[in-house]
């Protein structure tokens, strides 16, 4: 084992050069701070990594804050295919296109991983107090000497840095919250994982030709729900969607089952038939890409002895439904800047401040995304819930301060997570209540219905003091 | 490394020769298996165990039931001492006496954890088909080569074993379910650690004399309900009581504060007076003894590959406030019997049938422990509470079918812990109202009242449809 190293005082080391990772050190980097990014991986602006992971994401508003908050906002309208609503394509009939707001403008933006994180990488290169390190596994931490023991390049020498603190985005499988798991006994470290016993897998639907048209609507992010499982789209630069298909592993049509191209076929003529039309490499695609698990991690305390910090994935991995795994890692970068403001270089403070404030919103984004998974695939077929939705547009298309669930989520960085679930929550309860009663949805008045609304989430926050 | 021995085909290794362990091995010796128990720590017939861990233990019915399996019911009566109820020592005023059933005879006993087990250890003796293996640490499971590695005593020579399937009773930190959580991500392995922000430390009342007199009652569970905070004592035999505090780590009175004799005896001067007029080895015992976690562990699937099965704390960690972490072990002994002899030698429907049939039962009585701590550090001070308590107490004398939660819990072997949750549960919701209008419990018709009971809980479960 090589001589401990020394990162200096004024140093910080970030575990992973991932998008939080790589978005984080540059705004450290704008601070003032000595970054030294370590990542697993190599440097995948000239490496190519392999796939599997979901290869586009919708960037929305709290990830948007954190762009501009580095400068990097342009990226957004450069790089990202803004999306207005959904396009809903039932099992039979015509497709329903459900806008996901009344207000005009509000979008999220489909762009792809890998672009973006070059991009963030590419900008750190401006940035001559930011060090980049690939290939660096972290092997192991100790929270106590404050050290770090790191692996160069895969079965090569291991080698200590010790330094002052540790910022870990090394996402789900963090290596840092694995080290808290095995020596922090003392700190009574809480940890969950839990599978959803759906996975998925990417498949595609190319462009129509070969000037990037696309074969069905740019615009739109497509979900084909079918009660137990989806099929949704999302459009990339050059007119080519990537496709999800949400499964259960197990089950006559679960992946486990779908191993041949006969059962692949005819799966998704029985399922998908207007999607498979579209699908031309269909069934290699699917036998080529791996089936992936879903899961929700939740931990706690985030922060070990003011030494490491949690952040992004690596503090709260959630599932996709909700579109916010970037955009809450993004946010984690807004929420530590801001304390930063606060706090100075107190670091104690900081950190201590940081998992107290985040934790109840990381919690709640990971209880939304669960919950959107079982409204995605059934209830966008309802026809309650599609009245409830018509007539949440109606009254976003009033111009009333009304806001759904989904765009108290996505459109309200200035929301707490928290505060967007419980606010969403009680809306779809009182709304779904009334809209059993609504035969018209023209003849509602809008205004006092959004009084009512209004009126029965102060009461329920007054009974239940959430707030 | 050495060269991998082989288990022969009807061999079955379980590790971990705790209590859990060293019973199913006594067990399944019995039905002819050979059985080959490892243990990582020495015999500890010959080689004294740090302690920190509970010194005694509430052996009650379930428990009972399996020693009756193994024909080892005898150690009942001649190492336990049987406690028929609550002594509960307010923080003024005089001690109350709660019995835990107006049944005569229903009782719990305190045991030693050391002599209960080493008497099972003892009882292997007698089968030659029992292999025992001490000082052999699990180091890895290979789950999909059917072997496992061990460390032949501390820093010493690993060797790898194969064998048909292993048993798991390697106890709340397991081996074997850590080698799940690093090998089976295909599995989704589910896994939840949560502790609470309190500790436990064991402390001690000598006997009171050369005789073995006991210096407090010796046939109850003294309990000092505090709030926040609680003290209790369980007999020994021999006139001691072995007593625990259960205090939260942080604050000014919590364990990381105590630190000096003058802050230890100023605490138990404000809280505890009466005990510690007891305990002339407070101080001692205290700056001596360990502050131990208290965590609940979750997790499923219990079973990989019809290779492997985690049982006892393994499977299911809980805190001890119901007084069934062993209880519960021993009873998934008696639940395995039961699937052995439903299905013969069929080991991947036994490992089947025993994770879905038990985790819903290890999940309820974790629930169960949690809720007893708030029950005993604070209801059993409150008057609502011990109103509700004697009106149980007046139902069971008087000779009705009716048990407490508490009572289904521990005197109901016949009912699973799912059960006695959820009518438990509903009983105490019921009766807690009524006797917000009842002012003398001895005017009450309690066959009516049973009655009545009944009538709600069945209401309420054909509403939930829970069964």
């Amino acid at each position: 084992m090589a001589t401990a190293q020394y990162i200096k005082k004024d140093g910080i080391i970030i575990i992973g050069a991932g998008l939080c990772g790589s978005l984080l050190g540059i705004r450290l980097a704008q601070r003032g701070y000595e970054v030294h990014i370590y990542e697993s991986r190599p440097d995948m602006r000239k490496a190519k990594i392999d796939g599997g992971r979901s290869i586009n994401l919708a960037l929305s508003d709290r990830g948007i804050k954190a762009l501009e908050l580095i400068g990097m906002q342009h990226v957004v309208e450069r790089d990202g295919i803004p999306l207005y609503g959904r396009m809903i394509h039932p099992a039979e009939g015509e497709a329903t296109y459900m806008p996901y707001s009344g207000r005009s403008g509000e979008a999220i933006h489909s762009i792809s991983r890998g672009g973006l994180n070059k991009s963030l990488l590419e900008e750190t290169e401006k940035y001559p107090n930011i060090h980049l390190y690939f290939n660096q596994r972290c092997v192991d931490v100790n929270f106590d000497e404050h050290n770090i023991r790191f692996e160069n390049g895969k079965g090569g020498e291991q080698y200590t840095l010790e330094c002052e603190r540790i910022l870990a985005t090394d996402g789900a499988g963090s290596a840092v919250r694995r080290a808290m798991m095995r020596h922090t006994t003392e700190k009574r470290f809480n940890f969950s994982q839990d599978f959803l016993t759906h996975g998925y897998k990417e498949l595609s639907i190319p462009a129509a030709d070969e000037k990037g048209n696309f074969r069905i609507e740019k615009n739109a992010l497509h979900i084909w729900p079918r009660g137990t499982q989806m099929l949704i789209a999302l459009p990339n630069l050059g007119g080519s969607f990537t496709v999800t298909l949400f499964q259960d592993f197990e089950g006559p049509d679960g992946f486990n089952a779908l191993n041949t191209p006969e059962k692949i076929h005819s799966f998704f003529d029985k399922y998908y038939p207007s999607a498979k039309a579209n699908m031309p490499d269909l069934v290699n695609d699917f036998l080529t890409n791996p089936s992936a698990n879903l899961g929700t991690i939740k931990c706690y305390p985030w922060q070990i002895n003011h030494f490491s910090l949690l952040m992004g994935d690596a503090a709260h991995a959630i599932v996709p439904f909700y579109g916010q795994g970037m955009n809450c890692a993004f946010e984690d970068v807004c929420v530590l800047d801001d304390l930063m403001d606060q706090n100075g270089d107190n670091w104690v403070e900081i950190f201590d401040r940081f998992q107290e404030n985040r934790k109840p919103d990381g919690d709640a984004i990971a209880d939304l995304a669960v919950d959107n998974f079982y409204e995605m695939r059934t209830s966008t077929t309802s026809l309650l819930f599609q009245r409830k939705k018509a007539l949440e547009t109606k009254m976003e298309q009033a111009g009333l301060p009304y806001f759904s669930k989904y765009a108290l989520v996505t459109f309200r960085p200035d929301l707490k997570y928290r505060e967007a679930l419980v606010r969403g929550r009680l809306q779809d309860d009182f709304l779904l209540e009334y809209c059993k009663t609504v035969t018209d949805i023209n003849q509602v008045d809008y205004v006092q219905l959004q009084a009512d609304v209004e009126a029965y989430i102060k009461t329920a926050l007054q009974k239940s003091e959430i707030y």
